[in-house]
């Protein structure tokens, strides 16, 4: 990773600056609407409905949601990643000693058996840069495959963080190669932030063509939003990314900054995975997480750096967490109704809009009858297939 | 269904016409392109793949491939079948005296429970039509509640054809209503065929801007596209779609008589389920099928009226079956490399382009190193999802 002291700072301009040089490597991927979906968000759930859970007694809110999602499943490597890691892999190649130093051959090196892994190693491999990536040996081998397929070195570990971490150091130490965090470092932050950027645009973009086509291309519920009025901007109100170490929603919340744009965050609430959201709520950053939750993307306790912009900051507005039985409703909807394939984590934005009423309640209150245009974020579609059965049945 | 005496001539012209009405009330579904599997179709297969397979022994052909998926998984109830339902009901209501008679209120009626049920009851709601649906007593509830969610008056029957028909007799004889069939009529085949202009109709845009744009917007694989040359014409070469009753694929042959655009159908082999390939080479309409192929979309024979079209006109340049296990296969490489949800019936057409030996020979035959640019229909994406697991798992 570049040297801290030669970073951009933690703004808007620097995402952008970031997205000119990300854009030329990654999908702009496409932006999709669903009339049903959106209808289910604005519909009051019942009383009932809300008496098995957290939020039984409550008066059921009554928020006007047209959604948006973000279709970062259909990314290369099929996840939000890639951004960060040719961005980290670009700055890099531009502090000062690091090609002449022989930092190409050298190379990065990360540990990871996720989405991080195989975006490194595609990225260092279009860059032209060696890239070991560490795994734990019991790794399926359709990822090692995968890693491997993008001209990756596999170097095995154990399987516990410590031993992963013991390996790692070992490479740095052997290779002179750099390490490439998953989430924890600005470079990477401004990455992913620029899903932000073209989220924004793209919504803007297709209010302004519903207005002038008549709402002919967006029927039903989003002919509304053509005829809303707030001033003179035709956009997204608001946007809840997914949060595991959050790198990708600090840098939302950094792509949003000064637009008015609200960005907040989703956290499954299985075994204490939302630390970011218990943190925020604490004011103090929670270190370590240990969940099994569903969703496997958002394990990870959030980082440092993204803590400054998301809590430190108030760069976020507020985070939310939802229920495994909710993330897994979430998922089956947009399987069934979207008909798109995407992993746990992503859906945890959805679950927020569907069925937290703490955020329910706060669209009802702050935006009334005219409501918002909310963007979602579909993180990643990175699921193994044979076990969406188990995860989508026995909930008709 | 209208009288056969007022529809329009089984003619590119009509099919046209069609989508003028058609265009109003259904999506303009994308069509997207997938690198890797364009990558993975123009790979030979290896001599030791085929030793199990039906092509043992033979030579791997080397086509070039660069294909392109109509997502009508994608599309209103999540198949291609609402294009028919909603011309088939501006037909009848074109009919002398349908309307005067009351049909509006007398309805249509057809048993199913797949697809088309669905596809009718909504085109019936929004034509202010009522509809009836037959469906067996033993339809799971998430169907009968999605079909009376549409506003249809659900009628039950046994699940035998003989029982349903005699149901659907029974309602025609008590209502007046009209039977609107799958896919046995020239109104259902004309509103199918709509999906066929639009193809290529997007496929020919795409070309044109990859060229404006230096083949920036599609990459590799696809930048070769730009720099072919055929006349003057920048297209489709092929199109493969699957084949059931045959109402689509003899509608899409349609849209492309006389465009110098090959048309083929797919079909799955198991239990003779190739009906329309055994009944197109011994040159006879196979009138019975009985099957219970994966493909549950292309469990029936090919109907009267699409064979004319198909076999008797020869607008279908042949017809090609793939094994369980090669639909399979394609159907997971969907999922895991486009995110995209989709039935197993449409991913047969995928299937014949990456493993039926007899077509990807033909292709290296007739197009040598220029390839084909080749359309495959994904014709839905109505999917048990809790069965997605025993269909996709174990094929790691």
């Amino acid at each position: 990773m570049a040297a801290l002291s030669t970073t951009l700072p933690l703004t808007r301009d620097s995402v952008v600056s970031a997205h000119k040089v990300v854009k030329q490597h990654v999908h702009r991927t496409p932006v999709v609407t669903n009339q049903t979906l959106s209808e289910l968000a604005s519909t009051p759930r019942t009383a009932e409905e809300l008496e098995a859970t957290r939020f039984a007694g409550k008066t059921p809110a009554k928020p006007v949601l047209r959604l948006w999602f973000k279709c970062e499943n259909l990314q290369r490597i099929g996840a939000f990643k890639v951004r960060g890691a040719f961005y980290a892999l670009h700055r890099l190649a531009q502090e000062p000693g690091w090609l002449e130093g022989g930092g190409k051959e050298k190379g990065v090196v990360t540990h990871s058996s996720g989405n991080h892994a195989q975006a490194l190693a595609l990225a260092a491999r279009e860059s032209g840069v060696t890239a070991h990536i560490v795994m734990p040996e019991i790794s399926i081998p359709a990822k090692i495959n995968a890693t491997r397929g993008y001209g990756a070195n596999v170097v095995f570990s154990g399987s516990t963080s410590v031993e992963r971490e013991a390996v790692t150091e070992r490479v740095v130490a052997e290779t002179g190669a750099r390490l490439v965090p998953p989430y924890d470092h600005p470079d990477i932050m401004l990455g992913q932030g620029t899903l932000g950027l073209e989220f924004q645009d793209q919504v803007e973009s297709s209010l302004a063509s519903s207005v002038n086509s008549a709402g002919q291309s967006l029927r039903g519920v989003y002919a509304a939003a053509a005829t809303k009025t707030r001033g003179s901007r035709q956009g997204l109100d608001a946007i809840i990314a997914p949060c595991g170490g959050g790198g990708m929603l600090s840098g939302v919340a950094l792509s949003c900054e000064g637009t008015g744009i609200r960005v907040f965050g989703a956290e499954p609430s299985y075994q204490g995975a939302d630390d970011a959201k218990r943190g925020y709520e604490a004011g103090e950053l929670i270190p370590t997480v240990s969940s099994l939750t569903v969703a496997d993307g958002l394990r990870t306790p959030v980082g440092r750096h993204p803590w400054g912009v998301i809590y430190e900051r108030r760069l976020v507005s507020g985070m939310f967490s939802v229920t495994e039985d909710e993330i897994l409703k979430a998922m089956r909807l947009v399987y069934e109704r979207m008909k798109l394939v995407v992993e746990p984590s992503a859906c945890v934005p959805l679950a927020v809009a569907l069925f937290d009423e703490d955020f329910r309640s706060l669209v009802e209150r702050e935006a009334g009858e005219e409501g918002w245009d909310l963007g979602l974020v579909f993180s990643g579609g990175n699921v193994a297939v044979g076990s969406l059965g188990a995860m989508l049945a026995g909930q008709e």
